[in-house]
Parts: structure tokens; C-alpha cells; sequence
């Protein structure tokens, strides 16, 4: 008889805490927080992006290539998302959601339904009859729909993007989160009536790309790269993560900041971009976006066209831009960990500071209290903290603290309670700074 | 040549808009947006919600049962999801994301992966070999995840949740977004020491549920509705909003604010419920939301076990909870739509204000200055709006106004600049109000 007595009487008045908005998961004590820390990754696992982000509650392992956001990953991939969306609003990029769905007739216009073209479909039998795709990448669903927007030359620039689950049907997978079966992508396409309206913009997202790479605090080491433009341009652009990680071999001219992919890495391409061959260094990278021109390639074989200002048929040029969104932080994850665990930069961690209480001795309750006000005033000031209120000794605790990677740790203990200062210890360096309650809103 | 001069000069300087945050797409003059309005939907499209959708602008059929979001519809779903995110946080619950890619050993544990058992599976091959699905639901996996976390009573409860795309291979697909082959639910699973404790979240749920109906707008017309429980408990419960559009049938009673589904439309459950026949009137619903206690049946299926205060194994007490969040889309759209177009509640319009200016005449350049100011008023204030700044007739603005359905409506015109007052209609009645700028904000 349970489930309809109670259920008349709740009150509809909204439990919404204004708070929970500024983090992802509005829950902030530990002892709540399903995702433990765990001593070790499963067995099958080799590599180190994922081994850390799965023994520190991040994510978990489907199968090979597919991997679980929990709370603590997926507040940090909603990070990047934030700010790669923020970056991509501010140079006119309009977000939308494509379909997972793809239809086979479409790709078959481009050539590139055939398994032997494209070696990454999953497919599948529609039960209404005939095949159906699974979306690996968008550019001939975008590039039709847009037919339907796409009259006149008044209708474009458009740029369009969407942060998308790709699914890739990888002969093998392991690299834990940066190259996987499914995975999440940023992917921008530009639809512009000239090159010279294409270059314009095909600049600003270069610009916009490497802000992004700054705020997420891979500036300083992610480069953009000339890798092969294939059967569209002369190059196409890479943008490149220094990481023994990484799967790519790059030369590196860091006083021009730029790299040559090595499949690209001939004399001629060298002189062509001004670069000494003595002025650069081998290093291994991860390709963390990927930008191409397509020119009129592929409009001209989607039919999207547009009618000049003489009223004249004239194909759109397309760019095609990605970014990835899950493989950076398998990227970040691996480039900034150490011996001890996980270092977020505080761009993307899932919270800023790290609370840990060790209430013990006389001053046992004294501690809690103090702790439990240093959360509650930094949650009704919107700075984001994740409380570790568990039953634990101090080690374990500050081992939890380690793996996991928030920026800062506040250690809340006798002496906090006696001279009324917390001990702030920086994650990256291990600096100590004493601080009042005041200091750290 | 191009591209890799420009690029390296570029700054560095963020161009993030702290005013893009408020809403999901940082775009607001639609003279730039590409989703326009048009006079038809696809001859194939017999929803109304879809065709009002595809019409307005805000969504784009891929396929029979697979839309694109596009960036109005892409905002109305994100502020749908924001609610929901909310409430189901404000009751405990951790968001995460599990993978679309599911493992077919897994589901064959709970005999859900034969086709006959489960007839809306997508399947592919593996590359790697072997069978592999994509979700059309996620208890197993989860479930099978959560082994990972629960060891001890201490580890209980835990409610998960996540915002997933569902994958259902229909055979028909002709309701919109209402019901597809491709969609997004919120889905959030509870696990439970006791059953006392599975009620008391199960009760919070149906709270939760409610509030947040409330807060779309449907609040007075969606009714907990009891249903066929199956083979796990006697009733289970979805959530119907009224609607000549829905495909349910079930039996209402609006004083006890309650519904009882045709399919368990029995004396024997009238009188169970204390309901009389005499007092339910037969109405035709949409399904928007649907939860269910699986009691430990699934948990020793798939060995999820905890140890008790005494050390003992026990079975863990599961339950699942659905909310439609693109359905409910489709829903608000069908309630609220009249024979002009669509009618946002303001808790999710893409915009609050429809901004339309209309220059003429000699003050055509005061005009656009006054509409300019107030644009830039209300963004400075964070107040969404969509600026109509395209060159078109008073007629053509107000009809793409109507069928796009923003709360409400700010005409600047002639009358605007001479006496400083703003004509505010209001879509829902079509009331008029007269206010100054600072009123709006």
C-alpha cells in the first residue's frame, strides 16, 4: 500500500537549493559521494590517464574504449564543455545537437558509407527496414540540413556546433579516455560564401582554440601543428599536447610556437613555413583538435549552394573544426598527475578546494564545528569544496586528497581550532599558506 | 599560404562574454541565426509538436524519429534539463553518464538481450569481435557498476542519475519528439538497504517529480497515475500530462489529484485506492514521466549485495526512475500551442523577451537606437532576449514572433520614441502592457 499515501500530502514547494548551480553535482560531503577511491584499476587497464582517473572515482570502465563519467569526471568534462562553448559563442558559433542516427543514402553521396572507405561505422538493422548509421562524425548530416537554411548569399556566414557522443567502431582501444569507441567531441562547421570569408574565420578559431587551450592550462604546451591537408588543402591544422602519451610524433619550433606533424616533416614543407631544421625537437604529442578546410569539396558533391548577389548558383566553402572534449581531460589528466595522484588546474577541477576535517582528542567536536562553518560559508559564497566529513585517519585522508587532485587543500584540525587559522596546501607544489576563513571568499 | 600567418599574431585575450552564460547560446540578434522560420514542415511530418518545432525553428528532422536540436531547441531542452538537474540534486541524487555502448554478456544475465525478450535493441558487430548495443535503457549496466561501490551498508543509499540519449530501435516512429528512435531521458536509479528506506526516496521522487512539473508549466495538468507495477510490485507510477496528443488513456480524478491508467482500470484497484467510478473522467495523456521499485529482483540477478550491520549478504532494494525530458519538450509544445504558433512557459523559453523593432519612416534611425539600447539594457542585466533586427515588414515579425512563442513581446516603434514607453504584449493572452525600460529588468 506504500508509494500513494505519502505522496498526496508532499509540498510542491521547490527544495532548490540556489547554490547547487555553480557545481555540476549540487552534493559536496564526501561521505555521500558514491565513487570511492580505490587501491587499484582494473587489471585490463594499461593506461595511466585512465588507471588514475578510475582509482580516484572519476570514471569506470564499461568495456574497452567506453568509460562512465561519474560525478566528480563528469563535472569536470562539463568544465571543459563550459569553456569551450563560451570560447565558441564569443566567435559567433551558434550550438545545436545532431542526431546519432545517420542515414545511409547521405553518406553514400559522399562515398563514405562502405566499410572499406570509412573502417570505423557501427551500424545497424533498422526494424521499419534498411540500414541505419551510427554517427562517427557529422559533417554530411550538418552539411544537408543546412541545405534547408542555406537560399541566399544573405543567409550565410553560419557557424554551427554541437558537443557530441562519437562512436567509432576502434579495431583496438587503449588509451583509456583520450582515444576511445565513444567519446565526446566538440565539432564546428562553417558554411561561408568565400575563401577569403573562410580564412577569416578559419583564423578566429585558431585564436579561439589556443584561449581555450590557455584556460584550461595546457596553453603554454599545446601547439598549433601542420599536419597533411590531405585531398582538400595543402595542410590541415593540429593542435598538439606535449605528452609521452600522445600517439603523434611532432617537430616542435617552440620561438615560433609552432609544429610540424612528421608525416608532413619534409624540406620543402620546412621552407615553406620558414622553419630551420636545426631549430626544432622530436616530441611526442596528443592531438587534442583538429581543424580542415573542405573548400567546395564536399558542398558541391551535398548540392549545398547559395545564390550569389548577380543571382548566380555558387557552392558554400566549408570548414570543419574539432575539438576533444573527453580526450582533454585524459590529456590534462596525464600531462599534470604525479606520483601521488590527480592535479586539477582550477579552470576545470570539480572543486576548488579540497576540506579535510580531522576532528580527534578533546577538540574533536571544536574541529567538526569549525569545519563544518568553513563549508557552509564557502558553499553561500559559490566557491566550490568538497568536504571530506568521513570517519578516516588523517593519511588516508590526505592520500584520498592527493589522488584525487583538487587544486587546494584545507586542513581543519586542533591547531585550526586553536589559533583560528587554516593550513591551505597547494595540490601542484605542495606550498603551505595559513589563511583565515575570510581570506579564501 | 594562408592560415598560419594571421594565427600567430592572434591574441591570447579571452573573448568570453560573461553575459553569454545566461543563456545557451551566446547569440540573440536573429539576424545572424540560422534556424529560420519557414511557411512548411516535411510532408511526412504528421506531429503537431513537430511541425510547430520544424516550423519555428527550433528543431530539424533527420530521419522518421530522429530530430536535430538546433540552437532555440537546443536552449528550451538545456533549461528543461536545468530543472530537472535541480530537483533531482536537491533530493541527493549524483549525476554521471554512462555509455551508450552496452555489453551484450550483461544483459543476457537478466535475459533482456534476445530480441524477442527486448524488441527495440540497435546491434552492431564489433570490430574487434563480438556483438555489441546501444542503450535503450541503462539498469543493468549501472547496476553492474554500482557492485564496484557497495560493499557495506555504509555504502547504501545511493540515488544515480544521468541526462543519456536513448537509442530504441521503433518500428514506427510518427509522434515528433513526443516519441522517437533517438532521445533524452533523465533516468536515475536508487539502491536501498531496506525497503523502508527505498519508499521514503521513492515518495522524495514523486515529490521531486511534481515540483518540477510545476516549474515547466504543467503542473495543473500532469497527475501521478497508477499502473501496471509488472512482474516486480502491484503498482508502479507514471506521470501523464493531459493531452488530446498523448497515447494513453487514463481515468482521472481532479479532486484527489490523481489518475489510474486504463490498463489497471479496475473495480478492485478503484477500491484499493479509495477512488469512486462515479467521480473519474476518461482523458487522454502523454507519458512523461514513469518510476518503478524492481524490489531486489534485478539486484539478485545481477549480485548486487551488501553486508548488513551483522555481516550478512543482503540483496539490494532497486528502483528506476524516468523523467522524458525531450518528450516533455514535445508535450509543453502541444499543450500550450495555439493556432498562431508556439507558447513557451517562461521557465524554459529560449528567451524571456522577444525584442521586435520596427524603423519607418524619419525616425528609422531612432528607432533602431532606442531597440539597440534596450537590446543592450536588458543583456547587461542578464534578462534573455532575441533582438528581431532583420529588415523585414511589421506582418512578417509578428507572425515569426507568434510561431517562435518567446513569454513576451517588446515592439519598438514610432510610438516608442515619442513618448519613451515600450508596448509589451504578452504571447500566452495577448494582453498589452505599457512599460518603461528600467520596468523590464
Amino acid at each position: 500500500m506504500w508509494g500513494f499515501c505519502l505522496c498526496m500530502q508532499v509540498s510542491r514547494v521547490s527544495l532548490f537549493d540556489p547554490l547547487a548551480q555553480h557545481v555540476y553535482n549540487g552534493l559536496m560531503r564526501q561521505s555521500t559521494l558514491f565513487s570511492k577511491t580505490r587501491k587499484e584499476a582494473p587489471k585490463d587497464e594499461v593506461s595511466r590517464n585512465a588507471q588514475l582517473l578510475i582509482r580516484a572515482g572519476y570514471i569506470h570502465k564499461e568495456m574497452a574504449g567506453a568509460y562512465v563519467y561519474l560525478p566528480l569526471g563528469l563535472t569536470v568534462l562539463e568544465n571543459i564543455k563550459r569553456i569551450v562553448r563560451e570560447e565558441m559563442n564569443a566567435i559567433g558559433g551558434q550550438e545545436l545537437l545532431m542526431t546519432t542516427l545517420q542515414r545511409k543514402e547521405l553518406w553514400e553521396k559522399t562515398d563514405r558509407w562502405d566499410d572499406e572507405k570509412v573502417d570505423v561505422w557501427f551500424k545497424s538493422q533498422l526494424a521499419a527496414g534498411g540500414e541505419v548509421g551510427f554517427g562517427w562524425s557529422h559533417e554530411e548530416p550538418i552539411s544537408d540540413m543546412m541545405r534547408s537554411y542555406i537560399a541566399s548569399y544573405r543567409d550565410l556566414p553560419i557557424y554551427g556546433y554541437q558537443f557530441q557522443t562519437k562512436l567509432r567502431n576502434e579495431l583496438r582501444a587503449k588509451s583509456g579516455i583520450m582515444r576511445g569507441r565513444e567519446f565526446v567531441m566538440k565539432d564546428m562547421y562553417s558554411y561561408a560564401r568565400t575563401t577569403e570569408e573562410h580564412e577569416t574565420f578559419y583564423n578566429s578559431v585558431i585564436a579561439a582554440y589556443l584561449r581555450a587551450y590557455d584556460r584550461l592550462g595546457v596553453g603554454d604546451r599545446t601547439f598549433l601543428t601542420f599536419s597533411s591537408g590531405g585531398a582538400f588543402t595543402e595542410f590541415s591544422h593540429e593542435f598538439q599536447t606535449i605528452t609521452d602519451a600522445g600517439e603523434d610524433v611532432v617537430y616542435l619550433d617552440r620561438a615560433k610556437k609552432l609544429a610540424i606533424n612528421k608525416e608532413v616533416f619534409t624540406e620543402a614543407v620546412l621552407a615553406k613555413l620558414g622553419v630551420n631544421k636545426s631549430d626544432v625537437e622530436e616530441v611526442k604529442a596528443a592531438e587534442v583538435g583538429n581543424i580542415f578546410s573542405f573548400g567546395d569539396v564536399k558542398s558541391k558533391q551535398l548540392d549545398v549552394y547559395y545564390r550569389d548577389e548577380k543571382g548566380e548558383q555558387q557552392p558554400v566553402i566549408l570548414g570543419s573544426y574539432g575539438f576533444g572534449v573527453s580526450r582533454m581531460m585524459g590529456v590534462i589528466a596525464e600531462v599534470f598527475a604525479d606520483e601521488k595522484g590527480l592535479v586539477w588546474p582550477e579552470s576545470i577541477a570539480p572543486h576548488k578546494y579540497h576540506l579535510v576535517s580531522l576532528p580527534g582528542g578533546d577538540d574533536a567536536a571544536k574541529i567538526t564545528a569549525l569545519a563544518d562553518t568553513v563549508y557552509e560559508t564557502l558553499r553561500a559564497k559559490g566557491v566550490t569544496v568538497l568536504y571530506d566529513d568521513r570517519d578516516l585517519r588523517a593519511g588516508e585522508k590526505f592520500a584520498d586528497s592527493d589522488l584525487m587532485g583538487m587544486p587546494y587543500r584545507i586542513v581543519v584540525g586542533k591547531k585550526s581550532v586553536a589559533d583560528g587559522v587554516l593550513e591551505v596546501v597547494n595540490r601542484k607544489d605542495g606550498t603551505v599558506a595559513l589563511k583565515k576563513l575570510e581570506e579564501l571568499t
